[in-house]
């Protein structure tokens, strides 16, 4: 698929989507829009993802030369930007199906449903639930292949990231894994999966072990994107519904290097990292044994690689199991564990 | 308010939501429907709650004689009994609110809604949520209230039961106790409340928070009616998010006597006490210092006063704590310790 990603003022470094998608999708992405970096290349900015011009709109790109626009942003709130609708509107009417994980669902905007139904085109709001869901049976054990999941001390601790470097990386070295995507970003990635931030609560479970069962006679290997942490004030019970609707095999922890406090909730501070291994094997055991067996921590707050080197060492040391940043120091130490 | 309560073909084994209303409620019950037990009384079946007629139907009522009809049963699956439809018609024709925690919502029903607007009444579905809950903020333990909240070996293990027997013995001893209810049956018995299973995953613990912050300065206990089990392999999502939102200060576990396993999940054992004590205070202790303080052991299965009384005290020794079978044995013991 052909698509070009939507991330005015924002690329890069507010543009969490985006750059998923130049880093792991399968997708060709044709173009950025950015009017504030119009003229600029990805490479500009980000070295180690897919290349692609960066444009000021949608009327910069040739209508044969694409099928998909992605939202590649999200602003606080998750509306819809007005300043973005050009864009949306020039997508569809070249035809391209548009993609969003906006809370502002597109397919409820009159004038897109009407432009999308007048060009054949798809909107897929992909923060919209299948209505389909339902409770969990505790069948997730049931599949053939390994489940390994990503667990986190917080939010934005590096979860999704990990679960597409580690997959990734899998199939280079010849297995066959797949991935459980469970938010936005990896729904996007990887062009299917149910966003369990978003369903209701008493299928939270239900919605992972659906996808697990889909999916987990297929492949050797399932890594499944974990969401918040054990302990968020806000978000634990997403958490928990997918560590024990997963009933995974295997859990990777994954910490910010240095973070001492919830972020955004400062006032409650992070249990020590042996704290959340009980937590979490603790929690699952009466559903699954599932076990913290490596470490991944995010060491991008440290300018010095030989610091990073170290607090990687403290965490695998910590945890008495295998760690790295799979950014800085890739994914051996862990899929030799894993795999 | 007056209500009658239909409950066709269910009254009393079947009909759980009837009888909490029946137990609990501030409501006049005039009469419950069931046109299997047409001509017998609530006594009749049930000795130790408010006593009304059973009735055939609505148009057994006088229009004068009440202000709302509630759908007190709950067919598997949730949906709308067609041969509910005519007593549902009458009462909106008699200007009766009609008040369902049906999954088939009664406001998305043509007819209803039509005679609804005709007859100025209000279908209140329950289970729909309000457009307007949001995530947790980590606030709930600002309220000036101490926070109480039952917590379970299981989902139908006593909580919401336990949650209004101690707070309807407290407000006898003349302490000032409210409800914070959170499951269907709590939330028509109380006239208020959000419907937690049914909310998005993202909003679970925001929703308990939101109801705590609105009540905890005006009252010096909040008595939180519990969901499901910490290691439900279904429903722990919805647990958690009741933990977590409502920073409780103490808990009650409620327990079936002699069950082993996860009801309906029979594969899956139940922990031992002591281990639910450990899940439910390490995983609240990040966020909350909640500790379980007491017990309520349903004995309901044993026929035989004084082996419910050996089992009552057998929990007490594994809690080390009070407990007691808040139907068989009444609050003393566990309110003397939390108030």
């Amino acid at each position: 698929m052909r698509v070009a990603i939507l991330a005015h003022e924002k690329f890069p470094d507010n543009a969490k989507t985006a750059l998923g998608i130049l880093r792991y999708a399968d997708h060709d992405v044709v173009s950025v829009l950015d009017r504030t970096a119009d003229g600029h290349r990805v490479s500009d900015f980000v070295p180690d993802v897919q290349d692609a011009p960066i444009v000021a709109g949608m009327d910069a790109i040739e209508p044969d030369d694409i099928d998909a626009l992605v939202i590649g942003i999200a602003p606080i709130g998750g509306g819809f930007d007005e300043s973005w609708r050009d864009d949306v509107r020039t997508a569809l009417e070249y035809g391209c199906d548009v993609i969003s994980g906006l809370h502002y669902f597109l397919e409820d905007d009159e004038e897109f449903a009407q432009l999308a139904a007048e060009n054949d085109c798809d909107l897929w709001d992909v923060r919209n639930p299948p209505e389909d869901l339902t409770v969990a049976e505790g069948r997730a054990d049931e599949v053939d292949a390994e489940v390994i999941l990503t667990v986190g001390t917080d939010c934005s601790a590096g979860k999704m990231t990990t679960t597409m470097e580690l997959a990734r990386d899998a199939r280079a070295a010849g297995h066959d894994a797949a991935v459980i995507p469970t938010g936005q970003t990896g729904i996007m990635i990887e062009g299917w999966g149910n966003p369990i931030d978003r369903v209701v609560s008493d299928f939270t479970a239900g919605a992972v072990e659906e996808m697990i069962l889909e999916k987990g006679d297929e492949h050797d290997y399932l890594f499944v994107e974990g969401q918040g942490s054990i302990v968020h004030p806000a978000y634990s019970a997403v958490t928990l519904g997918i560590l024990h609707g997963s009933m995974a095999d295997n859990l990777v922890l994954c910490h910010n290097a240095g973070q001492e406090a919830i972020h955004g909730y400062e006032s409650f501070a992070l249990p020590s990292i042996p704290t959340y291994v009980d937590l979490y094997e603790n929690v699952a055991a009466p559903v699954a044994d599932s076990e913290i067996v490596a470490g991944a921590l995010n060491t991008s707050a440290l300018e010095d690689d030989e610091a990073a080197r170290d607090a990687v060492d403290a965490y695998a040391d910590t945890l008495d199991a295998p760690a790295t940043d799979v950014i800085r120091f890739g994914t051996d130490a862990v899929l030799d564990e894993l795999l």
